[in-house]
């Protein structure tokens, strides 16, 4: 099974990491966390992206805020799939690490998903991972059934509290 | 090989698809196209989504502006990776549509590209595609590198007009 | 007497419901409560919507943050008409909300009301379904005049502390 | 059967009430064509929605632009559902007009449809007028699966071209 | 003296009153404070505002948030200058009741002062009402006067803390 | 009678100029016209502003772009009422301008308008002129009545036009 | 060596003059702090700019929130580089600022840094006067350096963490 | 004299270069024009930036658009001061460029300029290289003061044409 890598911007972004770590757990796929900033050691970005298909990773995860040009910046040394998750600052809210990781110019894609949206990068690597895993995509429709379930249990307990 | 979708969610987007499909015609990867509106036809999206991996499909690409609900709504229905083109629209530019994309709840992930990003979304759907296929994956590489020549011979034309 | 939908996108929408149920009850107007997702539970949501009129509605709210498709999906599933109450999110404030509920294509309309306007929902459902109601429309009336009451004793106040 | 009240701003906004009076005429539905400023002609505003009921109206549609407050005035002096239409300007596109049509404050609702969205204006006024018209209800459905269809020709169309 | 008429849209804009109040009390201008909504109660702001100068008002300053249409609603109804004051929610920070009361159309103006700028709103008003007033424009130029002493002060505090 | 002063930023704001010249010549008010530059000539700016009073101004409308400064420096340079006029530019649709006119900090205050706004700042220096002068404010309420006469008459001819 | 003259529209922006000393200090260059408003004390920030470089001075860093007009105004009166530091608000978290701060026009720049961006003030300063200054530039390199050692720690913290 | 680097991140940018070089050679200041891209040809961007100190550069400009990440790239690599200049795009007016080039995060500063802001980048390129440069400065204050008397000749002319 290919690994994901999941790059931080700085170590204060471990909390939205944390909620994608929590959904590869959940899916039992392999990963690895690092700490690379695109600014202050880029020599390291650019080593571990033009060697993470070689290393057995399959899809990379960068994590940033404020100007987020680590996710590009990755995306520029692979041809594997990154996704970008833009990081909610103080001040615009996320609007300018959105606008800075999904306005990728042609030829240099970035999967970008949610403001803080840790979880869903896993949901979308666990998405690409599956395109030839048959057992990983029964996990994920299993998965996705459980949040069905999970979302009727919650209208049941509101509808009988509402409803009479 | 896997199919790529093309779905617009009104046939005037087809000039954002076209670049789409330029993309893949040059990696040579299979495709089809559709029209198919997340508010007009919802059945269409449902039963093209949920259907799409047993159809042959890896990849599905949505292109909507304004309220762009349409990847959201085809990822709710199948579980291989959605990726999500914002449209620009005369008032606000596509930032409607790159937020209505975006910023999907957990669970059910879409891979947004930018505004009016068709050629990117193919780039990605072959990232995406190449993880298990080492000639594509080669291909990619080889595109790589005709980019950073064609920067490199327009960097030469205009070095040679203003350095002198 | 037709009733009132009120549909939660998530739990967590329910301060906003509140709001909504506050003023229903107040004007004695029958409603039920729900939580259905329009991303983790599509088809709850187009059976709903779809015998929402067979099944004596006559109104649906729907609330939702983020990525709000839960309106307009609503919407394409049914001919009621639909109300949409974008919930404030902590990173854009509402604004991705806002724009993912209001700027529907044409065809399927969403009848958007304030950032969190749980209340303002159930003001217009109950103006639209005073439309054939007389009774109704005089409570309505009424309602009106004590809000105008009420600005006016808060003005009596603040006069007479300020103006002497 | 209730009258449909269309109130322009400025006659500068006759193209967006032209989209709304071409669905009004499809669903023969009976209207009336006005203009009336909140800020030229207050008193206007205030004697048209003030006596909107009793003359025969069932909703009103405010098509306005920049600060917008044509929608919230109107609602302010009648009980009938107002919808509100927000005209996209040359500088914020429109976003101005959303924003002072849509925010209005709880008891005093605007049904706010999307910038420069007329048609939209009036297919909600339709949902709203056939809540108790069983036959408008029907040329509601009826009209809506002529889009179904009308997508699924434009799908046919461009299916056939591309996907061989 | 011509009085300055502070008019609040909801009794939640008090604080941003407080702050015009203490302008105007150390400027000893006559004021008085009322609590008028341009949606709760429209008679009443037509009446205030249509009556304003025959009651002694110079200035009309209004405080109001969201979709803010008290200022514009006000100006509406009188010839006096209505300066506008924009109210933070706690949404959108404020830009909806800026763009509310800033934008208005040709021929009804509103001089709008900073979001929750109640102190400007009070300077702003005693400017224009100087005009007439040699003895007020003194005061205004001792005021300002003080307001430059005030920042010299703290300059050499700061200075002498850090500059050494 | 005190004059109007209109200050360009730039000789390219004229056409918003014009706009504040039509209503100033139907008004019949004395004003003079300037292109200073609150960064390239900063001296004249102080000059001016600290004169005007002296030089027989009573308002001054400051027309500037992009960073607009210009109302805010001349503001911090007398104790007239300032009127700022944000210009609307190719990128940001003048939401720069507009921020950098309106948000001016306590005890220097600037009375914005629209963007564009030039008619409006006309309307407005003649509201405060108007204070201490009885035949001014009547050609205020003859002209407000010729506008509301205006729509009038576009209501009669698209009245006219569409409700038979 | 030419000092760093850091100038804060208001002590209340202390804060972030607090992270712009830190870096200064660090990298032992010479600095003074100033309180100067460039609307409360025009005359001093014009004072203080046009005697900057006679002075001693070879950057000046501005420090200023809201309609932030004082990088501007400086820069207005200096041919020194002018470094704008926008301050984040409490309403529009600091896009006031930022657009104030960098939207300047052709022929007077400003340099703007990150809004809330003392420190990188601080680092740009000294970029800009290590042009000439070998020692001064080993200085830089070597604290960019210690910057990718502490990033490349909090890696192996984390990676030792997470990776096993 | 220290060489200034303009660098684009795509041949499409040469019109803002343009500006910035018609000013360069204004002043007489030597420079190269390169094309390279942070994301098609990182390495170029790596080697250029590394080099630049020892190849005679003194000030880099990066100009460009969408997630412009080329000015921070570039100032990772270096430790020269680098102009960002921010290009508009046809979507959303610049803001993605200004805000992936200006929030930089600590210790790794970008001198941001407006949106298109090419001859400003030059003007401040030409302040920097002017710290230790007494006759370059001269000719800043020559051009300054031309500046100044090229405004002064538009205002006699717009003056005289309107003040009579």
């Amino acid at each position: 099974m290919k690994k994901t890598a999941i790059i931080l911007g700085s170590d204060s972004d471990l909390p939205i990491a944390e909620k994608c770590i929590d959904v590869l757990r959940k899916l039992a796929l392999p990963f690895t966390v690092h700490v690379i900033s695109a600014h202050r050691t880029p020599e390291q970005a650019r080593d571990f992206a033009s060697s993470a298909r070689t290393n057995g990773y399959g899809v990379i995860i960068a994590i940033a805020g404020k100007a987020a040009h680590l996710a590009g910046v990755l995306a520029s040394h692979t041809r594997l799939p990154v996704i970008g998750v833009p990081v909610k600052s103080a001040d615009l809210g996320g609007m300018d690490a959105l606008l800075s990781t999904v306005q990728m110019p042609s030829g240099v894609p970035v999967a970008c998903v949610a403001i803080d949206g840790g979880a869903n990068a896993a949901w979308l690597a666990a998405r690409i991972l599956a395109l030839n895993d048959e057992e990983l995509f029964a996990r994920l429709e299993s998965e996705s059934a459980k949040m069905t379930e999970s979302v009727n249990h919650k209208n049941d307990d509101i509808s009988s509290k509402y409803n009479k």
